[in-house]
């Protein structure tokens, strides 16, 4: 078996992570060796970068910069964490990947789409076999996030509008990509874990 | 005046920090506003990013990731330092600039020049108006700059064969962009200086 790549995505506080930890021990469960891992970090070089880029000031770093040290990260984390599981065989769960990239980035901040898509093709190319995209409505993921309240707010800061937009763009990135299916988040923990299982049995041979 | 943005290139040890100094002094006696910088970092963002960079074993990093991560210090560098100094009317005076990266990541860590460029046409985009390339044999070049031995010795470390392939990269550059000037650095200091000074007299108006 060659591996398979599956991203989780989706705005701040729709569970996606906790979704990723329960998915990563029912495939363990199965039989199947597990990458699970997350963005920006997932290797020891990517989570310095992450560090750099999370810490501070909101607008310490224009959107352009911040994606070329997203993409770093990402390099570091394809190279040293991503390729080698994949190569083992293993199914690679990754908390964000590109797409979050392409929304928070790309959309959120100004027009830098294409920039985003060109700087992927240039410098990372692989996209994810699977894309889970936990939706959810903004002012519900706000308060789960805010609730949470760790030392990361970096992107949690931006409110309510940003939480709005990043979530359309989500949704239309997942309607022009066969890679994605999109996860209504908004249901009790056990609930959501059922409908991702199901999304996933199917790809897992 | 819309400023004047130089760039000094060339080897480890080529003795262009300290011309691209007295430059700067010299510049400012003449009654022009000076902005001395450096790369990697020249900002403070920047000189983050260039600790992260240097500091580590030499193959922390591979040469893409390390490609990303200086054209992320490059970018916020050029946001938060040149232009601003550009747009003010100065003199900017560069102690590296994009032909490293060119050099030391696109020629002699395997063939990644289309890459260096392309990245830097995406995210870069701008050219010095002048790039002095300080020219020594790497022998003199490796042994000043071991004599020096800071911390920082992630290029040096590399050696004489590293060395040499930097310089052979560096006059093919030269010889293909008009904004080249080719010193002659194997001299004494004052003899350099003065051959920086008549170099880039014609440029001040």
């Amino acid at each position: 078996m060659a591996g398979l790549f599956l991203s989780f995505e989706g705005i701040d506080g729709s569970g996606k992570s906790t979704q990723a930890r329960l998915l990563a021990e029912a495939v363990r469960a199965r039989g199947h060796a597990v990458t699970l891992t997350r963005e920006p970090g997932g290797s020891p070089g990517a989570e310095e970068i992450r560090r750099l880029v999370l810490e501070g000031a909101t607008d310490r770093w224009s959107a352009e910069t911040e994606i070329l040290l997203f993409t770093a990260a990402r390099r570091d984390h394809l190279e040293k964490t991503i390729r080698p599981a994949l190569d083992r065989g293993e199914i690679v769960i990754s908390d964000r990947f590109a797409d979050s990239t392409r929304i928070f980035q790309g959309i959120t901040r100004g027009d830098l789409t294409a920039t985003v898509d060109r700087l992927h093709a240039l410098m990372i190319g692989l996209e994810p076999d699977l894309t889970l995209l936990f939706d959810l409505d903004p002012a519900k993921g706000l308060a789960r996030a805010t609730a949470r309240a760790g030392k990361e707010l970096r992107f949690e800061d931006m409110g309510l509008a940003f939480q709005q937009k990043a979530r359309d763009g989500f949704l239309a990135l997942a309607a022009q990509h066969a890679r994605f299916r999109v996860i209504d988040a908004d249901a009790d923990q056990a609930v959501v874990a059922d409908r991702v299982w199901h999304t996933v049995l199917p790809h897992l041979g």
